[in-house]
């Protein structure tokens, strides 16, 4: 029944989308020449996505369309394709559920601080998909910081903050918590406009994607977060999911959702990868059969240091260029991701809240976190990206690393440790489910 | 007197130099076609070095050279050019230094190993650059090693590797010493082949690389070490002196030198400084005197984090693609600036061996270390090109890293405090002589 479109590409079609970046970040504007060196970046990596060619009503279509959004930072970045254009056109705005009849401004009084747009503004367009995945994302962020409050007992602190090209967003941190050591999450709503010359390349079978006066709208948001407990039992959490879109001329939008959320466990817990893979496991099921095996290997190689030979934690789900079979299935799909995040996390963080931890334990934690460090400023797109964005917050974008890390040289656990076993899991990615 | 040629690139160049670097990258082998990957990364920075264009005996000649390789690993890439064939030309084998002359076997034993290349070889071929530049990194790993040892009481750990395409090195670590919390110094030997399919792209007026049956003989050897000190009021110090041979089929040699000390305070001292960069000055003196001006703004512009807007230090020297006035005369500046190491860092060791401080002290270096891995995993391009290589030795790269590292969120030193001082002095460069 639901349609999905997945990732596609080879070899050919890498060639072609470099060539066409090389004039794209010609005629871009900072901000978008920016955007333009991102997707070099991610081209460059193309090979290590999954390949997964969905075919069940098979046309035989090459995607050439290129999500990739970082996992840490809530950037986005793309290349058109064919696709995409005929599935935008698809889209439509369907009625909206009773949840989301409830009164806009009711609900952001219960947010972590009032929205990025105007709570006027966000009524006014309020069937519009960039309100209503606002309005998620502010909502996923709220629910999350209050149940990380409620069992560690400290405050975030919720920091505002513009983007003098457009747009802002809403950081809250806790450190140096009773439970948490340091945890982020991050809402980032940001917008601009891509000039025609940048939009050139994205030709669709003879199709050149027209602006007003040159320009074309985008809006991009997702909400992000890492969290990094004290007790090294109790494992790291990510979680990411967004929204992009451009709109035509003639008022025709592109737009694509993409996200996921993975644990990086300290120590191999089966039970805690089982309830938490399942859990994600369940919000798939409701949309397609497909999504969770897909999705959870993306994951797997998403997540991989290539210099380390291992993957970051013990994964869970990461997908990207989400835009199919239709908008609203693909934004109830990204709903049922972001609803998940509480039930997956918080039982695994409840139920080794008072686990008695050795110093020796805290240790391979440390190191353990260096190689999140590694991951994160090395191969996350989403923080390279940011890094490279003039204007863009740094300390929202590195909020994603440990409070403290280590290296220590030649860090070889023996075998037949728990360490040893943790190591072992990370080499060779396993089925939790 | 001396002749230098630095580094002299501009827009043009970049483009010549991305043109030329694709089918350079296509017949490649495995290792150099990473080469390729880590010039394309290198010349994407490009903007970011100095244009020092030096004009002793002008020729208008524009330099299409690039070399740049790593501070933290021992790795080197490059793009070969026209000035830089002609110089090669004029290389010779100058009568050695009655120093040099002390038998090589003897020396060897001195060492913190056996040097790389089998000590026979280096007899039969002591008069070689390659081998009078594998002493001088044996060389100066050992005194520093020493150095090192005597002031902390501990032992360096000694790892000799080798490397499967093609020569090896020695690691060096101290870890978890009463002064050092890790010390690391490395030496590399790495040599290989490149095809002429890869060195046609090096044209000089025309010229084209010309190897034996189609293969380019290349050797690239370095010494580079990162020290942390455990007493936030020792700094870190940070040195590389590396050369880099290619040989043709006639057996004209193209050379080059690159290198350069530097150091990372977490507070301020301006007698440190003055004697940090005295001692630098004095080495680069004794061979022109605009090596220390324009190798001091190299460093700076080197060393710095664009995201956070710092430099990563108070700087030292840098310069890379040294070619001139004649190898004798750049391995001559380079061994100076090696042996200038115990000298320059030392005394300020010995200075501050027994000065107290504060946990908030201990905090302040556990921050700025934090921006010391920002700065070598999103930077350094020898980090980068080390990462990226099959076959490297991930911890030797990865040596450069602190033992342990903090990342605080939205950390900002109240103004009039001894961190701000700093901060200040990272966000503009001062003169230190």
């Amino acid at each position: 029944m639901a349609t999905i479109v997945l990732y596609s590409i080879n070899r050919t079609a890498q060639t072609t989308v470099r060539q066409c970046l090389i004039p794209y970040s010609k005629g871009a504007s900072r901000v978008d020449s920016h955007l333009s060196v991102f997707l070099k970046t991610s081209v460059r990596r193309l090979t290590s996505l999954p390949r997964v060619r969905w075919v069940p009503n098979a046309t035989g279509v090459r995607r050439g369309a290129v999500l990739v959004a970082g996992a840490a930072a809530t950037v986005v970045g793309f290349v058109a394709s064919a696709t995409h254009f005929q599935r935008a056109e698809m889209a439509s705005v369907i009625p909206k559920t009773e949840e989301e009849d409830t009164e806009i401004a009711e609900k952001c009084k219960t947010f972590m601080s009032p929205p990025c747009t105007d709570v006027k503004v966000l009524q006014q367009k309020k069937e519009e998909m960039c309100t209503r995945m606002e309005m998620l994302i502010m909502e996923t962020q709220a629910e999350f910081c209050r149940a990380l409050e409620e069992v560690d007992g400290g405050k975030f602190k919720v920091d505002r903050w513009e983007r003098k090209e457009g747009g802002g967003g809403i950081s809250c941190v806790l450190q140096d918590g009773r439970v948490f050591e340091k945890a982020g999450v991050n809402v980032s709503v940001v917008f601009g406009n891509l000039t025609e010359e940048a939009a050139k390349q994205m030709r669709s079978r003879g199709k050149v994607l027209k602006g007003k006066d040159g320009k074309l709208p985008f809006c991009a948001m997702g909400v992000s977060s890492v969290i990094h407990p004290t007790n090294p039992h109790i494992p790291t959490v990510h979680f990411n999911y967004r929204y992009f879109e451009i709109e035509e001329g003639d008022g025709t939008k592109q737009w694509w959702f993409g996200g996921g959320t993975d644990l990086t466990p300290t120590y191999v817990n089966k039970e805690d990868g089982a309830h938490f893979h399942n859990s994600l496991k369940e919000a798939c099921d409701k949309h397609h059969h497909q999504y969770y095996p897909d999705f959870k290997k993306w994951c797997d190689r998403y997540f991989y240091i290539p210099h380390r030979g291992e993957t970051r934690g013990i994964g869970g789900i990461f997908f990207d260029d989400l835009d199919s079979p239709s908008q609203e299935e693909a934004f109830s799909f990204v709903k049922s991701c972001a609803h998940t995040v509480v039930p997956c996390y918080l039982p695994i963080v409840q139920k080794h809240l008072n686990d008695p931890f050795s110093p020796e334990e805290k240790d391979w934690q440390q190191v353990r976190r260096g190689r999140y460090v590694e991951f994160n400023l090395v191969y996350d797109r989403g923080v390279k990206f940011g890094l490279a964005t003039p204007g863009s917050r740094i300390e929202s974008i590195l909020m994603s690393l440990p409070l403290t890390a280590k290296w220590e040289y030649m860090h070889e656990p023996p075998k037949g440790t728990l360490e040893a076993d943790m190591l072992e899991v990370l080499q060779n990615p396993k089925e939790w489910v």
